[in-house]
Formats: structure tokens, sequence, C-alpha cells
């Protein structure tokens, strides 16, 4: 009589894991994983709250399943949704960006494409409303790869794009960050380490095109109380951002850990080494790592997209070709 | 009669592999490696040039021996021997530093440690005359670690390190190049990179101490004719400059390249996936990059040392604990 439960167990498992969002078997033609940041996500927000962050990353989903309806490339797609994702206020990147330790904001975004590795960034930009797109223009209209500070901000000028007073990414929910980062200096005299969503965030998006093309793109506004020109791991291809022929990455967490870890690429790695599907290198890659450290999402060459974090809560939304459309927020 | 002769020849060819600088057997106790760049050496220098250059890496290799024979850590024999290749004007970093297109000068530099992957970096400087004194400052006294532009410059305040005057780093050597840059854009009326050394260079250091402690050290002007804030690979972990528990590695070369293949810490992914040594490894990713992108240096954690370059020549020198003592600037 045991054997019998024993298998029926085994199959209930496997049905279990093919329905898990992070390792989806279906083979779509696009596919689009996006996220808004890990973090320590307060499960007692309010019903409205959470409604809200849902129909957020919903909004930006809609943007990118229409274009990808169009048949736009991953770079296209990936670079509209996180603009509709610096809009928004709830996310650290644009509109709502952290502050820094002087009161300001100084954004950072990267643009990588699988193909050639292409791949151009910014960090430190102070009154470009959408950092991913002068990012791409970094990729698209130099022969470099990563500006920086008051350079940038001088590309920016030549490149004609929008421009907004360091104000306007102002927010009170933010501002409200600043001040306990103020008052946590004040009582440990000392620099440490604010942890989790209010001291960081991100928003990003990765992409497989129709095409099999895949891209990747992030954008933030740091860590909250940054100084002395921080760049994090959101602008530097590998660390925060990445995309080659097998897979593209975003990810969000302690920006120096990801860049001492190499966390973007060492998804790709673990592929290539290994031969892991993407959800299992995500994990492994995040395992890594301590509690705490933040989470990335993936989508793979075949269109798969996975997800991993260890915060607790990672904002994401993935949607595909097959129909599926969907947003979440902590491990389910 | 013909095998004989075979034998005889495959142990000549053994004896000559056991000689190649990059394929050393002996364990030393400390090893050190440096260099000066990798690009387009002509090989018409005269004997009095040539002489200059091996007597100028040898200077910086004395002060790493002196040090390492004393027992100093990895990290602090790195450094003062960058510091004394950014006080040598033959070579781009500190003193001798390319110029940006707008006649200026901007530094980067990285230090990394092999325990708990630390590390520090700064980019942009423009008054530091050592560079990568203030990149260990990142990693010993904040909890950022890269640094960039005027905010780097804020930290410099704050550290009371050494500051010089732009005009400082000006060479006749580096202002040639500079001129070259400005009349092959009126040319080619386009940004189109300046491959070689007249257009990059770097100096780097590698270390592996007694206790087996292993460090990184690269310091940079970056690239000729460089706008808008560019930074290069050398201040990325994990591009230009990286150590782990398996090897310490510094690169040169076009660092756009460098970074999109994340070429220092694929020598240790090399090393770690496929069990290669450091001049397997080291070979076998400068040979994923196209001629002339640039190359590398890397001690293994068993104190082995070896290099690799698909340019002319990368300047370069290496010493340990068994008495060797050499520079090299072509593929001998």
């Amino acid at each position: 009589m045991r054997i019998p439960w024993m298998l029926v167990g085994v199959l209930l498992i496997g049905v279990a894991c093919a329905s898990l969002p992070n390792a989806s078997t279906a083979k779509p033609t696009w596919s689009i994983a996006l996220h808004g940041g890990a973090g320590v996500i307060p499960k007692n927000l309010s019903a409205a709250e959470i409604a809200g962050y849902h129909a957020a990353l919903d909004a930006a989903l809609a943007e990118g399943i229409r274009r990808a309806e169009r048949g736009e490339s991953a770079l296209d797609v990936a670079e509209a949704v996180v603009r509709v994702l610096e809009d928004e206020p709830r996310f650290n990147a644009g509109k709502g960006a952290a502050f820094t330790a002087d009161g300001t904001h100084e954004l950072d975004a990267c643009v990588m494409v699988g193909s050639g590795l292409r791949t151009g960034a910014v960090a430190g930009v102070k009154t470009v409303r959408h950092p991913v797109s002068l990012a791409r223009l970094v990729m698209e209209k130099t022969r470099h790869v990563l500006l920086a500070a008051d350079g940038a901000e001088a590309f920016a000028d030549l490149m004609k794009v929008e421009r907004v007073p360091n104000t306007w990414f102002d927010t009170e929910l933010r501002r409200g960050y600043l001040e306990e980062w103020r008052a946590a200096q004040k009582t440990h005299a000392s620099s440490a380490p604010v942890r989790g969503e209010n001291a960081y965030g991100t928003v990003g998006c990765v992409v497989r095109d129709a095409k099999g093309e895949l891209a990747a793109a992030t954008s933030t506004g740091g860590l909250t109380g940054k100084r002395w020109g921080r760049i994090g791991d959101a602008p530097i291809a590998g660390a925060g951002t990445f995309a080659d022929g097998r897979c593209a990455v975003s990810c969000s967490g302690t920006g120096e850990v990801f860049i001492r870890h190499g966390v973007a690429r060492e998804v790709s790695n673990r592929m290539r080494h290994f031969g892991e599907d993407p959800a299992t290198a995500a994990r492994a890659v995040i395992a890594m790592l301590d509690p705490g450290d933040g989470g990335l999402i993936v989508v793979g060459a075949d269109g798969t997209s996975a997800y991993a974090f260890n915060t607790e809560g990672l904002y994401r939304g993935f949607a595909d070709s097959t129909g599926r459309r969907e947003t979440a927020i902590w491990e389910d």
C-alpha cells in the first residue's frame, strides 16, 4: 500500500513545481519580467496599499504587453516598461527616488542587449527624468558604456532628453526614509547601513522578444543616505544588470554586495558552466548572498522567466505570449 | 632513429615551457606581478627607451619586493607598487595620465582583497595624487565600493590624502597623444576610437602574500579623448580588477570591452568551474576578446603568476620569494 501513495505524492509535487511562476514550462514567443525592488516589505500594508502596488506593477506590464504584441524589440519593451516604473512614485527610481545624505537625488540606470553584449549606463544624473533612456543613448551614440555625474549631464544636454529640476523626484515617502536614516545616524553615531526597503530599491525589466533577442534594463535612485557620488550595482553591467545570448537579468538589493559578487552575470555563468535553467541559476546565485541582501528577475533565451530573492519581498510581474499576466509581492 | 629524436624534441619543448614566465611551476611563499599597460608598443623604441621602461618596471618591483620581504600584506604591497607606477610618467596613471577630450585628467582606481571580496574604487578624480590609496580608503572607511567625480573629491577632502593641481598630471608624451586624437577626430569627423598605446594604458599589481592573502590594485588615466565623465573598467570590480580566494587579477585594455565581458572575474570563474590554472585561464579569457583589446596579469592562491595579452605588448614584471625578478615588454 505504501508505494502507490508515494507515487501520488511525487506526482502532486511535480504538479506544484510545474505551476510555480518561477519554473514555467511554457515556451512563449515573447516574455516579460519586471520588478519594483526587493526589500523589507511590511505585511501589515492595508488592502488598498497592496492593491495600489499590484496596480502599479500591472500598469507597467500592460505597457510591455502592448509593445511586445506589436512586435517591438526586447530593448524597446524593456526601456518602455522601466520608463513607466520610473514615473511611478511608489518605486525607488525616477519620481520617488531615494534621497542622498544631502537631501538630493542622484540616479543610476543601465541597459544591456544580449547580442554583442551591447550596454550603456549612467550614474549620478540629477536632472534627467528617464535615466534609462539616457543609458540607452550612451549605448547607441557613444563609444563608452558608463558615463557619470556632471559628464553624464553634459551628455544629456547634447541628447536633448527630457529634464526636470532635481526636486521633481521628491516624494514624502522617500523623504520620510531619509529622516529615519538621519535619526539612525545620530543614534548610532556611525554610518551603519539601513537595511531593507527603507534604504534601497530599484526597478527593472527583462525581455525576450519574438525574434529571440534578450534585453535588460535597470533604474534606481540608489541607497537612502548615500554620499560622495556613490555608485551602486544598477549601472554596472554584470553586477545589477546583464544580458547575453542565454539570459537577461535585473537585480535589486544592497548594491555593494551585488558588485562584489557580480550577481547578474553569475546567473548566466551558471547556465553556461552547469547547464542550469534560469530559475535554478537565479536561486543558486541568491543563495550565495547573506539573507536580506536582495533579489533578481531573469528571462532565458527560451522565454522562461524566473525570480529569486532573500528579502521579505520583491515587487514583481510577469507576462508572456501565452496569456500569462501576474503580479506578486511576497513569496506566495 | 626517428623515435629518439622525437623524444628529445618533446623534452626540449618541456624545458622551454617550464621556463616560461607565465607557466612557473615554483610555489613561492610570496609573489608579485605588475603591469604598466597593454597596447601597441612600437618595436623601434631606442635601446635607451627600452632600458628606461625596464628600469621603471623594476623600480616598482623593487618596492614590492622590499615590502613583501618584510612580511607586509598583499594589499599593502599592491598599493605601494601601484603608487610607484602612478608616479612614473611613462605609464598612463597618476603623473602621465591620459588627457580627456577637454584637455584635463580624470583618474580611476580600484583595490580588491580576496578574503571577503572587499573592494573600494574611485572614478573621475581630478586632484588626488594617488587614486589607488583613495580607493583603499573607500574600502576601509565607507560602506560603499565605488565613489565618483565631485563626490569622490569631497571624500578625498575628508580623508586628507595628498592633492595636486590637475595640471600636475600633464606630460608632453600624453599631450602628444591628445593632439593625435584631436587630429584624427577632425579627419574622420567621428568619435572613432583610437586603438593602441596612444589611446589607453593602465597600471596594476597583483600580490599573493606569505599568509596566502590575495590582492589586486589597478589605476589609470583612462582613454585619451574620453568625454562626459566616462568610466572604464579599471574601477569596476570584476571588470578591470578582481580578487577572491582563487586569484587576483589586474587588466589593461579597451575598458568598454573589459566591462562587457567581465574579464577580471572571468579568470576566477574559469579556475573555479573548469579547474584551470591561472595561466590557462588568463589565456582563455583573453582569447574571447578581439585582437588588440588588451591584456591582464594574474596571481593564483598558490603564488604562481601569469599574464596574457592580444596587443603587441604588455609592460610587465614578476618577482617572488624564490628569487625570480624579471621585466618584459613584448612576447619573448
